[in-house]
């Protein structure tokens, strides 16, 4: 499928400078382009290769336009213009309605006409699947778990505990929503299981990465609101909730009952403690921790950066007597001064 | 199915404050009750949340009683009190015994006549699953792999290299038992790959989390004793030995060899070094570094709080040099005392 | 199997001290030894358990030769002559070559007629299975997806978006291949997805362990070497590059185009930033956090040491100050020699 350069240009919003008629084929970074490629410029990183690009035409930012050796598709916010070419040159596949008949579909449920159920599903009693959803290959739709219109479960997900997906949910594969909580109740010493009686609800247009787990509710639901975004490997204790257009690196972990903002950003392998709460467009750093309150916008961080072996081993010997160090900095202040 | 109060009480062993006919049928937070629930109060956290509560009954401890507006169930451990009437009034479902025509059952596996096999699961040749267990939809039961009496796994559970599960075990959907160990060795830079011969043993009620990963031991046994708890996405290397009604949270890593104690706690996303050993009873906070044996019951931690990302980068520079710190406070201290 | 300890001695190249005709039947730790067993010694860790082994024989290092009780197998790397040993008597065991009748192939895949496709597998249109391979019971092979000859697929393995598997390559239950890498741009607060067109693309003799994760790269492929091992749990983002023979321990995570260099070692937890790249024969230590770009081999480490909870609040609450404390100390140093 190739697209005149104009029509790629008034699709997405952005001002053409350069030839109208020029046929774009597909997308590319700026050092792999080719004739027939639409590249971009989003971050000053990647501007030393510019000058050399063979694609077609680049999108980029007013003050790059001068070095643009070829076509440039002028935009404020160059990434997002080419999130949507790039959408626009490689739409996503429309699956054929119908269930494949290696599928185990309980009489008892519900499935849209127009959905597409992929080999070796099972979907059980009482669950939902609205019109237009994918389920691929290998996938658990667990009893009473609901899949809104339009979602797209790529292959091997797990559906449990009446799981309510909304619109446009994408889930891959290996992930696991409405799993159990882990609640546990105390008894002298021995684990006593606590039934848990929530759900997961997931909003319209989130996305969950592969083998990422959120847990149902122990009494109320975990909710993820509208729009946010799970990576990869992401684990989602029971009755958390996440704001709206909230977006979550991979490795990241999140305890039970803590309740986090909209737009906010959690960046790789962060952990976030139960029952705290962290406020709208907060900003926490990678493998940052976070184990009070976040009551104020911003960007947080714990940790201390990386040394070379040894010199961190001196330095962390210190830090288990920084209290010690800090009293003997007071007791010299004093003396001085007295 | 709705109870008696005065019944409930007297299944859990709790004093009943309050009309005994009172009718239950439901479990709920203190803010989430209506008419005909129980609820809880464990928490101080939650105290505000009685006065104005609409539950037909609270189990609470004796210093809120005063407080409380509806019936009182007394209890010294109200979240175990609470566990358990939540387990009366939604009692595990049993699931019909039989094997889904879909599922692919090697002739050479044991199968008791009580067992419940979900559809499109596999189980191969010498596995034995006994007495009143369910195995969910999607499972793959390795070669020789035991499943023991009344276990449940829910659904898209993996065991394999002959994994040993006790009875009353629950393990959640994705969790893999029983994947080959990460046993390497050098050969001049080349890694060779050392076949993993030992087995996971999975103890009586042991619950497993969804994601969650514990290798066979490479030469002897990996074990978790009875009652050991794990969340989701935990990794258990070969090797490691868990003592019973240790409790770990999501995201935990445990080296090989690693031998932890009996009634202990790990918080989400800690992390344990191999070949070492940790004491009944002792507590590792959420993501600390566990890189020495614990001698001790107690409390442990690493790392650093959370701080504004600006006011972090001024103190982590410092860290970097803190060994010089030190140095030059003693030299202060020296010629001060000169 | 037995074997004369002297063929055994021959085919991994080590010098045999004691008889040539012991028999030899299987290979255990020295203290699980028993008559017939061989056993190892490659860590002064174990050295105390050499004199009382009932190993019948024992690999090991010229210093340790003295102590040995029973035949000895000389070696400079005894942990290597035993993984070889090991291998010889546990060849792995081959697969009959078929496709079960459960599974769900495609037929637009091409599958080698030696290789052996396992129960309730879902192989796509597209696909290409080479010689020997083994795809186990509850996979899911994607459109256009390549398994390279000899290479092996425990079970309730993934691969998407048209990943590649060199030569053999082996993957642990659970894995993901090539899933959709967490591309997203910001359009005023809310996500767009960036369509993911780049491949996984795995080289000859890796291996991926259970429930790791592979995403595809965005317009560029995400690329492992030769020889890379990846350990359980690992996440690995889009466009990142692995050099040869560098292993990982579980549940670290590495954001996206990261490039590691070749025979590096990352050891459990740790976390690597994106748009970095670190050198050859890097080593980072467990849960370490790399943010920056590692130029010089060596061993790196962040992060503090464990203490006591008590302690650990003291000094931790110092740390917030630590910038202030240095002030103070160059204060207190500019004042003594004024």
């Amino acid at each position: 499928m190739s697209w005149r350069l104009q029509e790629l240009a008034e699709r997405v919003g952005v001002t053409l400078i350069g030839d109208p008629d020029c046929r774009i084929d597909s997308v590319a970074s700026l050092q792999g382009a080719r004739p027939g490629s639409v590249s971009f410029l989003a971050s000053c990183r990647y501007r030393p290769y510019l000058k050399a690009t063979l694609a077609s035409a680049v999108i980029l930012g007013p003050d790059d336009l001068e070095d643009c050796p070829v076509a440039a598709l002028l935009s404020d916010n160059p990434y997002l213009a080419f999130a949507r070419i790039t959408t626009l040159l490689h739409p996503p596949q429309a699956a054929s309605p119908g269930i494949h008949p290696s599928s185990v579909v309980h009489v008892g449920a519900r499935i849209d006409p127009s959905a597409c159920i992929g080999a070796l599903t099972v979907i059980e009693a009482g669950a939902v699947i609205g019109a237009d959803v994918f389920v691929g290959p290998g996938c658990v739709i667990g009893p009473e778990c609901t899949v809104g219109e339009a979602s797209k479960l790529i292959a091997r997900v797990t559906l449990c505990n009446r799981a309510v997906l909304g619109r446009r949910v994408i889930v891959h594969p290996g992930a696991v929503i409405g799993s159990d909580g882990f609640g546990l109740a105390a008894d002298d010493g021995v684990w006593v299981k606590i039934p848990q009686l929530g759900r997961a609800v997931i909003g319209d247009d989130v996305e969950i990465g592969a083998n990422t787990t959120v847990d149902c509710g122990a009494l109320e639901d975990t909710v993820l609101e509208e729009g946010v975004k799970l990576d990869n490997q992401i684990q989602i204790a029971h009755n958390v909730h996440i704001g709206a257009h909230t977006a979550i690196a991979g490795c990241v972990g999140i305890a039970g009952s803590a309740r986090i903002g909209r737009h906010c950003t959690i960046a790789g392998a962060a952990g976030i403690e139960g029952h705290l709460e962290i406020a709208d467009h907060v900003h926490v750093t990678g493998m940052s921790k976070v184990s009070k309150s976040i009551t104020k916008r911003g960007t947080y961080t714990s940790g201390t950066p990386l040394e070379p072996n040894a010199q961190w081993l001196k330095n962390s010997v210190r830090f288990r007597k920084l209290d010690e160090l800090a009293r003997k900095v007071m007791a010299l202040e004093k003396k001085l001064k007295g």
